[in-house]
């Protein structure tokens, strides 16, 4: 609690809770040279619309260059949020522009609903395993987490109960990270139903929903919670993370508060990367684009199955995402991910352990491996080296 | 503290303390057609580069398009870092470049040094009056603010003892929103040993020290108070706001709970933005754009004083300001900007009053004037408005 600097800088209680990133540790152990990284959590950079930014970048700097490099209202740029409310609407999720505001990617959302929502020891539910980037925005505001029962569609309904007087629920309903798993329709209305009765608000994550492979999603869950829910989205992964845009949408009675809460925080986004991105993608870019990077993740998701199926031992199991950027793999039990990583790293490649995404009772013998990013060819190397790893501690445990 | 809502939403404590900006609100007042604004805060937009920023968006997309759109480290672009380094070295602050973190404006500092240093009920120590904005950042924090006294040169040394076991002291020691005054060379080393021998760090925000008029302030406090400061700085006056490009500065004891903060709040700074500011500025960009900025900015100061000395009636008295946007003006003791602010508008013109920039105590008898936005014929016919105004109230008094 106390600095120990030569001076007398005395830290906030909050700040024990804030801790350098797990996974941020992990990729710097595996930016080695040579090593294939099915670690990272990054999007395809082949996939980012370089030739539109540069378009729209041209464009608003001709039509509104003033604009753009003024100051600019916390709520957000008009149009893009209209452009929100609109995309959403198509989603199943009527919402008003008004209740759109436009954050630094939707991890600034998170931490805007922590500050506005947790109190120290508040309790917060989430599901186990979750986004580790969410436990992290919302751990300085100190609360407890409590971990709901999850099966392969993500939280029970039935477990709901037991998180009744928590401040919220943080859901990622579309193949998940890290678990790449997706909730049904069926399970969102159960699950909307269930936190209803249990008195339990829901703040829904969906970074990767657009990253869908056969299919679209169901709606939002938040379009049967309504005014019980706010929603989270990004333009990380459907144009690009360094623009840093994202977007909350909140029922009216939170909403000032939220905003008072951007406009503490950082006064406003970028105006100038709002109007670049409204440029890009006011005319129906996104209706060309979006399948262009599905085919690619499809690709590359089929050629991680494959690679799984060939060179996985005997007792892992793993489930076939339907969309987004993520396997989770479970190896036998008592097996340890973490332990294995070096090994891994030794063999040429690297995964990231599963244990730093579960608030509590985390599982050691869970890892999760990115297929985004690497090239087909190279999933199959890396997967095979990992399967090497795996093969020679089940034989050392024998 | 509960939520108006009809769901079981709960805000957190903290958010009792977020507030309307009162100065948007009435920014929303002053923005009827013709009337003569003299209270926005924002820089003049002629003097954004926007051919250099063209360039500079072309050029990164060209050179680095999946570095500049993909995710990027928490710390910052690195040769951001370096040129920020070794631009303060040259103002007399000498730091490393990994004591630099780039942030979303120095607002977000402000932000980030709430959330790791201010407990509730935390005391800590401002200017009277000092930065709304500053207030607003720590308020959610829920500290119990310190009014250190001042005169026209900011903190009085000797006032500093009162404010010992605060957990820092706020200051802008250049050409101060609101008050546009500035701290000399002498009153800076007082106030940096005072402070330390109170045991009180410095946090020192520096958004306007490179609009000087005449001769460049004198070197940071920072640079005095060492490990016990941290400091803070911002292109949105040298370049453009609209790109919410910042710094902070922070001694190697605390760097990391401040990096590990930014890192829960946004990821990062935009890296596309980071890298098209250094694109404009790594070559000397500034040393020719910063006259130009300060020549416009003298002239309307030059402006505003000649305007000030015809139009404003006997007992109300002003400072010129020695850079930076703003004069401050005091009224005869006994008169209410505030009440005063109203009939200003009906005449045409607008200020900000004084009160919101007070943590406690409010002089009512204050304003803020901008000169940066306005012609000067316009500051002249909006000055001889308020000059009006003044009079009457002053009259009807007698």
């Amino acid at each position: 609690m106390h600095a120990p600097t030569p001076t007398s800088w005395q830290l906030a209680r909050r700040a024990q809770r804030l801790e350098p990133s797990v996974i941020r540790e992990i990729l710097k152990i595996t930016e080695k040279p040579g090593i294939i990284s099915l670690a990272g959590g990054l999007p395809a950079p082949q996939s980012f619309p370089v030739q539109a930014m540069r378009e729209a970048c041209d464009r608003v700097l001709a039509d509104a260059p003033r604009e753009a490099l003024q100051y600019a209202a916390s709520e957000g740029f008009g149009p893009l949020r209209d452009w929100v409310a609109a995309q959403l609407a198509t989603q199943g999720l009527k919402v008003q522009a008004s209740q759109v505001l436009i954050t630094a990617g939707s991890q600034q959302g998170l931490d805007l609903v922590g500050k506005v929502l947790i109190d120290a020891g508040s309790r917060v539910a989430v599901e186990a395993p979750t986004y580790l980037g969410a436990l992290q925005a919302f751990a300085p505001y100190e609360p407890d987490f409590v971990a709901v029962d999850c099966d392969e569609q993500g939280p029970l309904p039935q477990a709901l109960a037991a998180a009744a007087g928590a401040r919220f629920l943080y859901l990622l309903p579309n193949f998940q990270n890290p678990s790449g798993r997706s909730m049904g329709a069926a399970r969102r209305t159960q699950v909307a139903q269930a936190a209803a009765q249990a008195g339990l608000p829901l703040v829904e994550d969906n970074p990767y929903g657009d990253l869908w492979f056969d299919a679209p999603p169901p709606p939002p869950i938040s379009a049967t919670a309504g005014d019980g829910g706010i929603y989270l989205g990004s333009f990380s992964k459907v144009l690009a993370p360094g623009l840093r845009l994202g977007y909350l949408v909140a029922p009216p009675a939170l909403f000032p508060k939220l905003l008072q809460a951007k406009q503490a925080a950082d006064l406003h986004t970028p105006g100038f990367n709002q109007r670049v991105a409204h440029e890009v993608i006011r005319n129906g870019f996104l209706d060309t684009h979006l399948p262009q990077v599905r085919a690619r993740y499809k690709v590359q998701r089929d050629a991680m199955r494959a690679a799984l199926d060939k060179h996985l031992p005997a007792g892992c199991r793993f489930n076939v995402p339907a969309g987004g950027m993520f396997f989770w793999v479970e190896l036998p039990s008592g097996m340890d991910a973490g332990a294995l990583l070096p090994k891994a790293v030794d063999a040429g490649m690297a995964f990231v352990p599963g244990a730093p995404f579960y608030c509590h009772a985390p599982r050691l013998n869970t890892l999760r491996l990115s297929f985004v990013t690497v090239s087909p060819p190279q999933i199959d190397q890396g997967v095979a080296a990992l399967g090497g790893v795996l093969g020679a501690a089940l034989e050392a445990r024998r």
